[in-house]
C-alpha cells in the first residue's frame, strides 16, 4: 500500500514523529467536555473518543500484533469496538452504534492510548526495520486523517447544537485568509500530463500508479469561491432553479430542505454561520465552506463554468495556491489505470470505497501539517458537506 | 388534572417532600459517568441528564412562571431544549435529537437544578396556597415517573453496551424476591366493581372518574411468571410458533429477530441476563422481566390462559401481592367513561396518548417509594420492553 | 367460529344463496377494465381480481378439500397466490406483491371461479351436512366481506387516478340519503346491557360470547355528521389545531399532509369529492365519509362531544337508524370476556388481529344486503379511511 | 442535442422510418395481456402502456406543439400523466404512481398513438424542414430507447411472476448465440485515442464532443463471460467472500440477499433461469446476463482481472464482436471534456443524470435494429440488473 519513503532512512526521526502525531490528536480534543466525546449525531459522524481509540487499535492490530511476540491486546473486546470497517479483521460494532458506547469512557481510552504508546516504545528493533517503519508511517498517516475527521466531527457536534457553543478545538486549524480581490485565472495547455504519486515519499495506494492523462486546454480560477459570491447564488434563487441541478442533487435539495451551506442560519435578517467560536455573521470575503458536490456543481453551472476534473486540478496545482478547503472536482473516485489493490486487510483501506463517491483535491485548514500532497485523493458521496470543502471553478477553452 | 389531596392540608410536609424527591433523582444517577448522562441509544430512551433537566423545567414552567412575578428563566433556550411534548407550551427539540445535546453538560444541568430549587424556596407564600401546592404535587409525581424512566434508560444504556458494565444505580431499586413455589390462584366473583381513583389522595387524571364495571367471574394467579417458566416457553419453540402470536406480534418478532426477553443473551450454552451488576446466569426463580405485551400474550396463550384486563386487575388487586414488575394487561389505554381532558397545557399530560397503547398495572422494583397506587395506569405500545414489565396470568371461569 | 344458525335447517335455500352471493361479486366488477382488476395502489388495497380469486380459494381450501375425496385443486400454485394471511395454511405471496400479479388474468380467474362453483355443485350430500353447511355459510359471509372490500378498493383505484373516471360499480351501493335537519338525540340510561351475538343466526366469532356490560347514562346523536358540519371543522382550522388531536393523530396529519377527508379536492375554490360518478362538488347534506378514526376523534373534540364506545353503540342501536357508514367508536378491537379462539386455520380469521385496531360499528352503503348485524364488529387501524366510514357523536350525561 | 445527420438530406426515408419505428413499439407488446400493460412491480420498472403513451407525448410536446400552429393536444391531462422527468416541461405524475394508472386503458392509449401519428402525417412541410427532421429523429431514437425498456420491463413483469408465464415478446429480441470455446483475447497498444461521436449521423449529446484520451496498453477478452463461468463463481462462494466486493456492493448483496443473477432460481437442485419462454435450466454456453455492475466487478476480481473503462472499450470496439449484452465498464457516467448541456427542456434528456451512475457500452439483443453505435453510452446505477447486461473482462498489461 505504501512505497518505500525517504523517512525509512531517517531512523531517528520516526519515534519523534510518532510521539508528535499521537500527541496532536489529544490536543485537538483538549477543550472538549466528556459528553462531547461520546456523541454521534449522524451516522457519518463518529464520537471523538471513538477516533482516539480506533487510531490506537490500528497500531495494536497492524504493528504491535505483528512485531511483538505474544503481544497481549490491552482489552480483547476493543478489536470488536474499535475496528472501523476491516471485514477481514473480524466482526465489528455496527457503525450506527458508536454513539451508544458510553463505556469505555474517555478516561479509559486515554489510558488505552498510553498503554499502546508504551508498548510501541518497547519495540526497540522494530523502529529500525524497514517494513515495520512502513507500517508505522501508514498508521501515522491514518491517524492524521482521523485528526481532520476529529475536527469535522467536533464542529458538527457543537455546530448543530442549538446553543452553538464555542470551543478551542478551532485553534488546531491552520490559518485561513480572505480571498483577495480576484487574481487572474490561469490557463493550462492541451497535452499529456503525468498524474499520480511518483516519489519515494509516503502516499496512499489510491494515488498510484503514476500514469499519463491527456488534457484539453482549460482555464482555472486562482481563487476559491467566496461566501459573498455564494450569497449571490442564494439570492438569485439558486436553490430553487431546477435547471441548475443534477437530478440526484435536486432530489437531495428538496428532501433535505437545503437552502444554504451547512452551518449557515438566517438569524434576524442576517446570514450567520457557525465556526468553533460560535455563530457569527458570514464574512463575505472568506471562501465558502461546507458545501456538497451537488451545490458546487449547481453553483458552477449558475456561473456558466464547471468544476475541474481531478486530473486538471493536479496538472494545475503547482500554479495555484491551495490548502484552505478541499476542492470539489468533477471526477468520480475510481482506481487509476494499473492500480493493484494491496493484499490482506490493509487492502480494504481505500480500494473497496471506489464506487459512488466523488474526488476532492487539495487540503483544508483542518488538514494536519505535513499531511498535504498534490496527489492526495480525498473522497465523499456528493451529498456530504461536513468536510471542510470549497469550490474552485474551471472552464473549457 | 389532580383532585384536592390530603397533602394540601399538611403544609409542613410538602417542602420536605419536594427536597427529598428532587434529591432522589440525583441519587439514582450518582454513579454514572459523564458520557452515560448524554446518550440516546434508541428513540424511546432519553439521556439521563435530559430527564434531570426536563423535570426541572417542569417546575419552572408550571410553578415558578405562574407563581413568581417577573420570574426570569434560568436560560431562555431551556424551554426549547427540555420541553418534552407539550405542543401548547411552544416549539421543542425533536425527540430524536436529545442524544445530540452534549451541551449543556451534566454539570451545567446540576447547576440548573440548584437554581430552580432555590427559586422554589423563595416562593414562601406559594407553599401555603392550595392551587400552588397542587401544582407542586403534580411536579413531584411527574419527577417520580421520570425516576423510573431514569432507571429504565440507564439500564438500557449500560445493558446494551457490549461491555455490560455494572453500575450502582441498581441500588435504587426496591427489593425483588424469588417467586415462591406456587401460591394458590384466587377467584373473583361476577359482579359490578368500582374502578378508578376515588380518594382525596393525588392521582393522575387518567385514573378518573371512578366508575362501575361489570366483570364476569375469573381466576388470577397469585404469582408472577418466573424466568424458569419463560425458559420453558423458549425451549418449547414459543418464538417460532405462529399460532401463539397476534399478527402484529408475529411481524415484530420476526423483523426484530426477537428470541428472548430484552437483556437475555445465550453465552456459551447458558442463558444470561444483564442487570445493573453485569451479565449473570438467569435465575429461574425470579419473575421474568422486560417482556413486551406481545410476548406476554403469546406466553399466556401457550399456557392456555390469558392476560387479565385492567379492570380485573384492579378488582383483584387487594388480594394479591404486586409491585415487583409492571403487569401487562389485555386492555387498551383509553379514557374512562366521563373522562374530561384538563384544560391548558397540562391537558397534554396523559390525554393525547390514549391511542395505540396498552395498559400495564401495578408497579415495579424501579417505581419510587410512595408512587404506587392500585388505580395507577401505566401504558406502552405492545412492542416495548425496556420498562420493568412482567406477566401475571388470568383465566375465565 | 360460527354457531349453528337457522340456515342449517333450511336445506333448499343454501345453494341458491351460494349462487346469488357468488354472482354478486362478479356484478360489482362488471364495468371494470382489465387494468383496473390488477392494480394495488397502496399496500392495504388489493387488486379486484385478487379478491375474486381469494374468495374462491377459500371455498377450495375450507370446503372442497375437506368434503370431496381426492379433490384436485384447480391450480396447485393458487394456494400460494391467493391465500391471504393464513399462516397455518402454508406459505403465501407477500401482500405487497399482489399488484405485480398480472397473471393469472381476470379471464383466467373467472374460469377458476366457474370451476370451483361447478365442483361445489357436485358436492351433493355436502349441502345437507350441518358441518359443511356451516363452512359454506362462513365462506359466503367471507365473500360478502370481500364484496365491500371490492367496492372500497375499486373506489380507491379510480378515485386516486388523476382522471377521476366514473364507473358503474357504484350501482352496487345501497342508497344513501341526505341527513335530515337534525333529529333529536336519544338518551340511554345507566344500566347493565347484554352485548354480543346471542341468536342462532350466523355471526363471526369475534361477536361472541354475549356478555354483560355496565354503561353509565349517555346521549347519542340520531344523525351522522354531515359534509357541511365537517366543512365547518376544516374552515375553523380543525386540521391545524394541535389541541384537538391525539398525539399519534397529529403526527399522522402532518406527515401525510392531511387536510380533508379522503377523495376531497379543492378545485378552483370549491371542495369537490370523488364518487363512482366522478369528481363533483361536496353535497353538504350528505353524511361525511372516508374519515379516519383520528379525524373522527378530533372532530368530536372540536364539537365538545366524543365518539361512543362500541358497547354504547350496540346498546343504542335498536333506537337509531344506521347502515349508511361504518361508525367510528372509541373502542379498541379486543376479545370479549370468555372469547375462545377457534381451533385450526379458521382461528386466524379474526383473533390474531386483536391489537392496534379500533372498532367500527353498523354497516355502510357498500355492505352487501343481508350482511348487516347489530353485533357486527368491523375494525381498522385509526389512520385508515378508504372504508366507507362516518361519524356519530355521543356525550356523557 | 443532435448534430445534423445524413438522414436530413434523405427526405423520403424519414416518414417511412417514423412509421416503422412507431409500429415496432406496438409489435413488441402484441402478445401482452391487458393487465401486463399496467403493472409497475418496482419503482424503476414502468408499465408497458406508459412507455407507449410517453413516447407519443414526446412527439406531441417536442414536434407537434412546435410545428403545428394551434395544435390541440389529444388530452390536456396527458402532459401530466406521461411526462417522465422533464421538470421544465411542467408538473408530472410522480414516478411511483405509474402503476396505479389503470386509466387510460391500453385501448385508449392505442387510440392516442393513432391520433398523434395522424397529426404527424398532416405536418407536410415539417418533414422537409431540417430542424423539424432533427426533432423527429430525436423522437425516434428516444422511442427506440423505450423499445429496449419495454423488453426489459415486460421481462421483469413476467419473470418475477411466480407462474413464470411465457410470452412472444421475446420474438422481438435479436439473436443470441453461444459463446465459442474461447477466442484469443486482443491487445491494444498504449496511445492517444479519439473517443466520442464524430460523424454526421445521429448521436445523443452525451457522446460528444469527440476528444483525445490517453490509454495505457491493455488486453480485452474477445468473448463475454458465460453462464458456466459465472456458475463457477457462485459455486466458489463468490457471493460470500467479502474480499471480492466493493463496500457498497457488499452491503447491496447482503441487504437484498442476492445469490445469483436476476431471474435465476435454484429449483430441485438445478439452476434455472427465466426467459420469455418460461423457466428453463441455465445454458452454460450462453453469455451470463442480468448481472449488476457490483456483480461484474466482483466476478472480475475473482478472475484476477478487471472491467474495461468505457474508453478502452470504445478504442477496442472495432476489433471485437459486441451487441449481445450491454457490457459493464469501470467508468462513471460523466460529461466528456467540453460537453455543453443543450438549452431548453431537451437539455434534461441526459445531462442531469450525470452522477452516481456507471457506463455500459455496446448494445444487447433487446436493442432495436439500427440503434447500435460504437460511441453509445448507456448508464445505470451499479445495483441495477434488469437491463440485458453482461461481462467482458480486461487486464492491464
Amino acid at each position: 500500500m505504501v512505497e518505500k519513503s525517504q523517512l525509512v532512512s531517517d531512523e531517528i526521526a520516526l519515534p519523534a514523529l510518532y510521539s508528535s502525531v499521537r500527541q496532536h490528536s489529544l490536543q485537538i480534543c483538549e477543550s472538549l467536555e466528556a459528553e462531547d466525546f461520546s456523541c454521534q449525531p449522524e451516522l457519518y459522524v463518529s464520537p471523538p473518543k471513538w477516533h482516539l481509540a480506533h487510531t490506537t487499535w490500528f497500531f495494536e492490530k497492524f504493528v504491535l500484533e505483528k512485531v511483538l511476540k505474544n503481544y497481549q491486546p490491552y482489552d480483547p473486546s476493543f478489536a470488536y469496538l474499535f475496528n472501523s470497517y476491516y471485514e477481514t479483521a473480524g466482526d465489528h460494532l455496527p457503525r450506527n452504534k458508536r454513539g451508544a458506547l458510553t463505556r469505555p469512557t474517555i478516561d479509559a481510552i486515554r489510558e488505552y492510548r498510553r498503554y499502546v504508546d508504551e508498548q510501541m516504545e518497547t519495540m526497540e528493533r522494530g523502529w529500525m526495520d524497514d517494513d515495520v517503519r512502513q507500517l508505522i508511517i501508514t498508521g501515522l498517516n491514518h491517524e492524521q486523517q482521523h485528526q481532520e475527521l476529529l475536527l469535522m466531527d467536533i464542529k458538527f457536534i457543537l455546530g448543530t447544537n442549538p446553543l452553538y457553543p464555542s470551543c478551542l478545538a478551532g485553534l488546531c486549524l491552520n490559518e485561513m485568509s480572505a480571498v483577495p480581490q480576484r487574481l487572474p485565472s490561469i490557463t493550462i495547455d492541451e497535452g499529456i500530463y503525468l498524474i499520480g504519486h511518483g516519489t519515494k515519499e509516503f502516499a496512499f495506494d489510491n494515488e498510484s500508479p503514476r500514469h499519463r492523462v491527456h488534457l484539453d486546454a482549460f482555464g482555472l480560477e486562482s481563487d476559491l469561491v467566496t461566501n459573498g459570491e455564494y450569497l449571490d447564488f442564494i439570492l438569485d434563487n439558486g436553490y430553487k432553479r431546477v435547471d441548475l441541478w443534477l437530478s440526484d442533487g435536486w432530489q437531495w435539495v428538496n428532501e433535505s430542505r437545503i437552502r444554504a451551506p451547512l452551518y449557515w442560519h438566517f438569524v434576524d435578517g442576517i446570514w450567520c454561520c457557525y465556526d468553533f467560536d460560535g455563530l457569527r455573521p458570514v464574512d463575505v470575503n472568506l471562501p465558502v465552506m461546507h458545501v456538497s458536490q451537488y451545490e458546487a456543481n449547481a453553483f458552477a453551472r449558475w456561473k456558466g463554468m464547471r468544476l475541474p476534473t481531478e486530473f486538471e486540478w493536479e496538472a494545475a496545482s503547482p500554479f495555484i495556491e491551495w490548502g484552505t478547503a478541499w476542492e470539489h472536482t468533477a471526477s468520480a473516485y475510481l482506481p487509476y489505470p494499473g492500480y493493484q489493490r494491496p493484499e490482506g486487510t490493509i487492502g480494504e483501506y481505500n480500494a473497496k470505497f471506489m464506487s459512488n463517491q466523488m474526488v476532492l483535491r487539495g487540503a483544508s485548514i483542518a488538514t494536519p501539517p505535513g499531511h498535504q500532497r498534490l496527489t492526495y485523493r480525498n473522497f465523499f458521496t456528493p451529498d456530504m458537506r461536513w468536510q471542510f470543502s470549497g469550490i474552485r471553478l474551471a472552464k473549457t477553452l
